[in-house]
């Protein structure tokens, strides 16, 4: 069964605002074995939907209409789709029901608008909607069927969740898809693909794509199966096969992030981490303190953005400042090493870096970092020059910080 | 003049991808007062992709396709125009010729799929790509514009950028659209609205839309005018009078960053700031230094996630922590004071609160946050209980800091 997804709204056709609802609708589509061939969106204009309507009713089988259920939306939706299938709109008394008695429970007077709410296109039901007024409509019309969902994800969600996924699980084939995710770092797209591809192309099923993130490479084998477990193994097999070709640089196959990864390590290794962040200005830090629990494993650490804050907090001697300059290896060494010692870590990370836009040199350039690692080994300090505006810069420096600590943590050859 | 929009690639049908380039071009349409009525998605499939082009045809005076033109995708949009339109495609030498250069350059063999780019529908005209192979296409065919261009934001932009807006505004009526926008802070959505209804309600031109987003409440008022200047005059004068009704809640009305009035502020006082951050882990200190030039005003600080860094790396006494716990006006307080003493700071800022998910208690539940601000005229300490899940009251104490900075630093009556 293949879908189309029409979402409703003058916002979604400005430069501020997307529909971000497909996504989640895709998804749960997807996981039921259906395929999303179109999206469109419309402003909330009548006519304009009764065309794209019409549409969809000649091309699929499926049709989810997310937003334009408000009352202050004139109700486009409801008309549009009465107009679009020639039925009329009928009143569901239970609905106005319900719609007066949410309004008596939180003591307000029902506007006249919400009262339109009440109407649905004949033959079509009405879904419950548990956390606002606009009821979603189920409809089915010659073998296709209309979905209208309200807009807001907070009640939209929950209302395709309870009401629609169980009853489109039972309509579908009983064909799943699944898809397994597999995030690498240290590898550019061209190598990925160069090692995969042998593998891949085997395969019509999974299908295979290459996606360049902003967090980095991903692959992903998205497989369909009889059923979901057929699916899930179809899937596993192929991204197991290519995790073992793509070795240690793919630090997540489960859906984790990269911090997550390295709270997992030092965790399982009962280790603790502290942070002197220069250029990333605690960029590091709020992405360890994104994981749920990560008091276990990271202390906190310092951000010196001055050069003084340096001494004075991470115990960088003037001396080292003077004679390298805040951005140079020792000073990347000594932010490390000085983090390590004043918060009593296992393991320090000093960053140091020119993030832009301007106060680049020619010897020290914007884009230049250096990140250093401190633990009872020793200490490893990398220089990387990054590519980019300043947040991408700062971004990038935080982000090789996780994965030198990743590296590290996790043993094995370096690469 | 409307507009619509087609953005063709399978991986804008799945849940990991959008489309985002008609956010751009919708603002760029917009400006040259050209409204965008209708956007598709689309796969890579031919016969789809016609049948979308051709309710396109019936229905826009302007249809821009993005995506679809690159050498592995099957060159699906230039057959799919040339089959809509009833256009036989035919070889382009002069495209051939700048593609062959392009490779010989790079020195790398031109592949077999790159000779389809040379193709062009009857009647078309080419658009030079200059960071990629794939020329655009600009064709008019029955009083409908038609413009393909390559779905990559760097080769689509600056190929619009160059080459389309130019002609767009020729052909336009001269109507220009203009949108000024006021950032609100400290009003909910419903008090904002009550306060501008008197004033927008007497407008029809310009709109007003009252925007919840993430970082906050946005009033964007989009005027339409016989040229820019009558449309930016029209949207201003609005956005003044909305900007005195709302005071100083508004702290943005040139597209500012909270962080960016911070720092501004802070230059002009000529006053330095430092934080010492718990629960938002470093996300304070990281909204600042996004600010190119924060360490003009920007000292750095601590992230003392653990209590014994409160103790160590911000002089929280230990007797403090133990009588009242991290979470509590006194630590909160004692953070802001002892991150300014030891930073020599003009202001100190200090951040602790339960972000959850888990231990949060009955008397110290999750969302609960104490924000410090200490300056030479004293500190002053707020309680907040922010909803929403542990990166969300993250934020909420991240952007609430700011704003108590932006009110301190701007003096003026409490609010």
């Amino acid at each position: 069964m293949d879908a189309e997804i029409i979402a409703v709204g003058a916002e979604l056709l400005t430069p501020y605002r997307q529909d971000t609802n497909s996504l989640y609708l895709t998804d749960k589509l997807n996981e039921l074995g259906i395929e999303v061939r179109f999206k469109t969106i419309v402003g909330d204009d009548r006519g304009r939907l009764v065309a794209v309507l019409r549409s969809a009713l000649s091309r699929s089988p499926l049709v989810i209409v997310t937003g334009g259920l408000g009352p202050t939306e004139d109700d486009v939706n409801r008309a549009a789709i009465a107009e679009a299938l020639g039925r009329q709109l009928t009143e569901a008394p239970e609905i106005m029901d319900r719609i007066r008695h949410r309004f008596a429970r939180l003591e307000r007077p029902m506007p006249e608008n919400n009262a339109r709410q009440a109407f649905v296109p004949e033959g079509g039901e009405w879904l419950e909607n548990q956390n606002g007024t606009a009821p979603g409509i189920w409809l089915e019309h010659d073998h296709v069927i209309f979905i209208l969902l309200p807009g807001p994800p907070r009640e939209m969600i929950p209302m395709f969740e309870s009401q629609c996924i169980p009853r489109l699980a039972k309509l579908s084939s009983g064909e799943r898809i699944r898809t397994r995710v597999l995030k690498i770092a240290g590898l550019p797209e061209s190598e990925v693909d160069q090692r995969l591809a042998p593998l891949y192309k085997r395969y019509q099923n999974p299908a295979t794509t290459i996606l360049a993130t902003a967090a980095g490479i991903e692959v992903h084998f998205r497989a369909r199966g009889r059923n979901a477990e057929e699916a899930e193994a179809l899937a596993s097999d192929l991204a197991d096969q290519a995790e073992t070709a793509l070795g240690e640089h793919v630090y997540s196959s489960r859906g984790e992030s990269l911090e997550e990864v390295v709270g997992m390590y030092l965790v399982m290794k009962q280790k603790t981490l502290a942070t002197a962040e220069s250029c990333t200005g605690g960029m590091l830090g709020e992405r360890l303190t994104r994981v749920p629990g990560s008091s276990s494993f990271y202390l906190g650490g310092v951000v010196c953005y001055n050069n003084e804050l340096k001494t004075r907090l991470a115990g960088v001697s003037p001396a080292t400042l003077e004679a390298n300059g805040a951005v140079s290896k020792p000073v990347a060494q000594a932010l490390a090493e000085g983090i390590r010692r004043r918060a009593g870590a296992s393991v320090g990370v000093g960053i140091t870096g020119i993030a832009g836009p301007s106060s680049g040199t020619e010897q020290k350039p914007v884009g230049l970092v250096f990140i250093a690692l401190a633990d009872e080994r020793g200490t490893e300090i990398r220089e990387f020059h990054f590519p980019g505006d300043r947040q991408r810069i700062r971004w990038l420096a935080a982000h090789s910080a996780l994965e030198m600590l990743r590296r590290r943590l996790r043993g094995g050859p370096k690469i």
